[in-house]
C-alpha cells in the first residue's frame, strides 16, 4: 500500500500568488462580491476534512454562470488557481487552498431554472442545496432522492458524486445527472447532456465532470432526473445480536432483488451516540434502519419478506415509524449520527472510512474491520449504506494523541487493502480529495492514473482547477 | 442544422496502409489468426448501415487481451488505425475502415470471465454476446437487461451506449457497466472500476469509454451488473386508434413511475410487417407492446394500473401472453421488426433516425415527424422504445431513386432539429459514428465537441483508435 497524505504529512504545495493586476480586475468587476478579509477567507479555507492549510486569497460571490466564466478566464489568463465551493461540506479537503487562489462562491447560485414537472427533471443553479430543491418541488408531487446527510449544494455533490441512504434505489449522483453546464477552465461556457433519459451522442462528458473534483471545470447548472413521490412510505428499525446478522440480513435482501429504499447499519456504538444526542431509547445494539417505497401493497409486500430474512438472522424489535413525525425523528438521528457519534470522545477528531465492497464480501470486509479496531483499543462507532456494500468506520482520536490518529491511519490503510482484496473501492461516495491520492493508486493502478492525468492535462493545460487534489501531476 | 455526412458525400479519408513490415509482424505473431483474404476484410468491413467504403486491409482474430495489446502496439509502433470488431450489428458505420488499417475481431473473446451470482455481477470478455450471457448464467436465477434486439457482443454494446427494450427500467449500457478491461492506443492495458456498487474513485473512466465508439481504446472485459430474475412476469400489447394516443398512454404511465420494464410503440405499417413476416394476427393498427416484471402481486398490479390509463385513451384489445411461448413468439417478432419493416418495400434500404426526448414532448415530436413523412408520399414505419422517449422513424428508400434518399434526409434532419428543440438528442442508442456527426455538433455546440477532441488528442495523439468516427479531428 502507498501511504495516503495526512494532516501530519500533505506535501508541501509551492504556493501561487494572485497578482495584484488580477485582484484589481475582480474588484472592478464584482465589487463587493470580492472579499480579501481573513474571515470570509478562513471560512471558504475549510471543510470537514482534518487538513490546516492557509486559506484562499481571495473570495468572488457568484451569482451567474457568466460571473463564473468572467473569474475563471482571469485566472486563466494570470494561471491562477481556482476552487469551487458550495457548501462546504465536503470530507477529503476537496476545497482547501493548497495552492492557494480563488474561491469561487457559487452558494448565491440558488435558483431553480426550470422544473419540467411533467419529464420528471429540474435543472437547478450549482448553489441549491438538496433540501431547498425538495422544499421548492414538493408541490410537483416529485422529489430528488440522493441525500449524503449534510445539506450539500447540489454542484457540490456532483462535483463528489455523492450518494448516501437512497442510493440503493435510486442510484448515486452519477445515475442522476441528466446534463451540465460548465464552465472550462478556458473560461468557455460548455453544455453537456440533454433533457432526454438517455443518449449516446458522443463522449460522456456529463459523467467525466461527475466526481472530478472540481479538477476539469466548475460547474454552474445541473439538470437532474426527479421521481414520483412514492405512494406509500415507511420506515422500520430491526435490532441484531451482531453487527455480522445485520449485515447478512441485508446482503440477503439485495440478492433477492427487494427494492428496498434505504437500509442503513449502525452499530452498537453510533445507537448509543444517537440515542444520547437526539434524547432517543432505541435498543443499544447493531441496527437496521430500512425505507420502503412504492404502492402500500408493494411496500406492504417489501416488509413482509425483509421481516422473514431479519427473522432468519435473529432480528429484534422490529420497530415501525408509521407516522412522518416518527420516521422524520429516526432520520434526522440517521443524519445527525455523525456529529453525535463525535461526543462519545469529546475533543476528538475522527478520521473515516469510506470502502465499498461487493455485497457478499461485507460482513467479511466490516467483521475483519471491525475485530481490529477492538483490539486496537480504539474508540469508534461505525455506520452503513450497507445496501450498497458501503460503509463508514468511524476512529475517534485525539488530537494531543499523535499514537491515536497513527493507529487510526493504520487501521484505515488495512481496511481498504482488505476492501481492495475483496473488489471494492476506497471511497464509495466521498471522493479522493488530498487523503486518498494513494489508496486511488492501490486501486486503479498506475495505467488508470495516467489516463486520467493525460486529461486533466488536455482539458486544463495550466493546471488551474482545483490543483493537487486526486493525484499529483 | 449542419448538413450530415451520408452515403453519399462521405468525406475523402485519406488511406493510411499497413506497411509491409508490421503485416510480416502480424503474421509471424497470430499465423492464421491474421487474415487479409478479401472475403473475410469484406465481412468485417460492412455492418447494418447503409455506407460502402474499402475493407479493412488485415483482420485479426484476437482470443485474449494480451493478443489485443500486442496489435494495437504494433499499430502504434507504425501509426496504423485499428477498429474492433463484435458481431458487426453497429448502424451507423461504426467499424467501417475509412482509413484503412487493422480489424481487431474480438469475436471469439467469448469467455465468461467470473460470474460472480452473489454480488449480482459477472466479468466477460469483449466478444460474449448478450445471449449467450444470458444462456450461461440462465442457472444462477440472474439476468442481464440490456436488450438492443441484435444479438450484439457485449464489447460493441459498451462501445456503443446500447439501450433498447429493457432501458426504461434497468437503464443503459452506461447504468449497467462497472467496470473495464481496455487496452489503450498505446497497447497498454489498463482497469476501469470494481466490482463495487458503486465509487467515488477518481475520474469516471468506465463511463468514458462506454459509448466512445472504439476511438479512445479497445475495450477487451467488461464487468456488468446483473438483476434476479423477476418472480413474475407478463407481457401484453394494447392497440390504439392513433399512435397519438399510444405514445399519451406511455408518458402517463411513465409520469406516473409504474416500473414498467418494456414498453414499445409499433406504428400500423410495423404491425402489418410484423404480422406477415411472423405469421401474426395483430390489429393492424398503432400498438404498444408491454412487459412487466415484479412480485406477483407487483405484477398484477401494474397491469391493472396500465389497462386504467390505456382506457383513458382509447386502448383497445388488451391481451395478455400468459405462456412464456406466446410471450416469446410476440419478442421475438418485435426484433425481427426491422427486417419485417424491410420487407414492405423490396429491393428497399433504410434511412432510421434515432432521436430520443423528454417524455412529455415525444407525441409533439412523433406526431409532428409522421406528418411529414405522410406528406412526402415516402414510404415508412415506426418502432420506439417510447417508455424512454426514444423512437425510430424507418424511411424506405429505393437505392436507383437517389430523390428519395435526399426526401428521407432532409426528413430527418427536420426531425433531429424538432428532437433538438424539444431539449433531446439526435440518438438515444445508435450513436454517431460516421452519419450523425453534423447533428453531434448541432447538439452538444463546438464548445463541448471541441472538449471531446482534446480528450481523443490526448489519449490517442495518433489518431490510430478507429479514426473518422465522432468527430473529424
Amino acid at each position: 500500500m502507498n501511504t495516503p497524505a495526512t494532516h501530519h504529512d500533505l506535501p508541501a504545495f509551492e504556493p501561487r500568488p494572485v497578482p495584484a493586476v488580477m485582484l484589481a480586475a475582480l474588484r472592478a468587476r464584482f465589487g463587493d462580491r470580492c472579499s480579501s478579509a481573513l474571515a470570509v477567507r478562513e471560512q471558504h479555507g475549510r471543510d470537514e476534512s482534518p487538513f490546516d492549510v492557509p486559506p484562499p486569497e481571495v473570495v468572488v460571490f457568484c451569482e451567474s454562470t457568466e460571473d463564473v466564466a468572467d473569474v475563471v478566464t482571469l485566472a486563466d489568463r494570470h494561471a491562477v488557481p481556482v476552487i469551487a465551493y458550495g457548501s462546504g461540506s465536503s470530507l477529503e479537503g476537496h476545497l482547501l487552498a493548497v495552492h492557494g487562489g480563488v474561491s469561487i462562491d457559487v452558494g448565491r447560485m440558488r435558483a431553480i431554472v426550470a422544473l419540467h414537472a411533467d419529464d420528471l427533471t429540474v435543472t437547478v443553479q450549482a448553489g441549491v442545496t438538496r433540501k431547498q430543491l425538495n422544499d421548492e418541488i414538493r408541490h410537483s408531487g416529485l422529489f430528488f432522492p440522493i441525500d449524503p446527510g449534510a445539506d450539500a449544494s447540489l454542484g457540490g455533490m456532483t462535483a463528489t458524486r455523492a450518494s448516501g441512504t437512497n442510493a440503493v434505489r435510486y442510484g448515486s449522483m452519477r445515475d442522476n445527472v441528466l446534463g451540465l453546464t460548465v464552465v472550462t477552465p478556458q473560461g468557455r461556457v460548455i453544455h453537456s447532456g440533454t433533457r432526454a433519459r438517455k443518449s449516446a451522442a458522443g463522449y460522456d462528458l456529463t459523467r467525466l465532470m461527475v466526481g472530478s473534483e472540481g479538477t476539469l471545470g466548475v460547474i454552474t447548472e445541473i439538470t437532474l432526473r426527479l421521481y414520483p413521490q412514492p405512494e406509500a412510505l415507511s420506515a422500520a428499525t430491526c435490532t441484531f445480536a451482531s453487527i455480522d446478522a445485520a449485515v447478512r440480513t441485508t446482503m440477503q435482501i439485495i440478492q433477492m432483488g427487494v427494492p428496498i429504499a434505504r437500509c442503513e447499519l449502525l452499530d452498537a456504538n453510533a445507537v448509543r451516540a444517537v440515542n444520547r444526542h437526539d434524547r432517543l431509547e432505541l435498543p443499544e445494539a447493531p441496527m437496521l434502519l430500512m425505507e420502503f417505497h412504492g404502492s402500500a401493497a408493494g411496500v406492504q409486500e417489501q416488509a413482509t419478506t425483509v421481516q422473514a430474512v431479519a427473522a432468519e438472522f435473529g432480528g429484534e424489535h422490529f420497530q415501525w415509524a408509521t407516522t412522518p413525525e416518527q420516521r422524520s425523528r429516526l432520520w434526522t438521528a440517521r443524519h445527525r449520527a455523525y456529529l453525535a457519534g463525535l461526543q462519545l470522545k469529546p475533543g476528538c477528531r475522527c478520521v473515516t472510512t469510506d470502502a465499498c465492497v461487493p455485497i457478499s464480501r461485507l460482513a467479511e470486509c466490516i467483521n475483519d474491520s471491525v475485530a481490529e479496531v477492538d483490539a486496537s483499543g480504539l474508540a469508534y462507532f461505525v455506520l452503513g449504506h450497507v445496501g450498497d456494500g458501503n460503509f463508514h468506520l468511524c476512529y475517534l482520536v485525539d488530537p494531543a494523541q499523535p499514537a491515536e490518529r497513527e493507529t487510526a491511519e493504520r487501521l484505515n490503510r488495512q481496511l481498504v487493502a482488505r476492501a481492495l482484496r475483496l473488489g471494492g473501492t476506497c471511497t464509495g461516495e466521498h471522493g479522493i480529495g488530498l487523503h486518498k491520492q494513494g489508496f486511488l493508486l492501490d486501486e486503479t493502478g498506475a495505467g488508470a492514473i495516467d489516463m486520467m492525468r493525460s486529461i486533466k492535462r488536455a482539458l486544463d493545460p495550466k493546471n488551474i482547477m482545483n490543483p493537487g487534489k486526486i493525484f499529483a501531476l
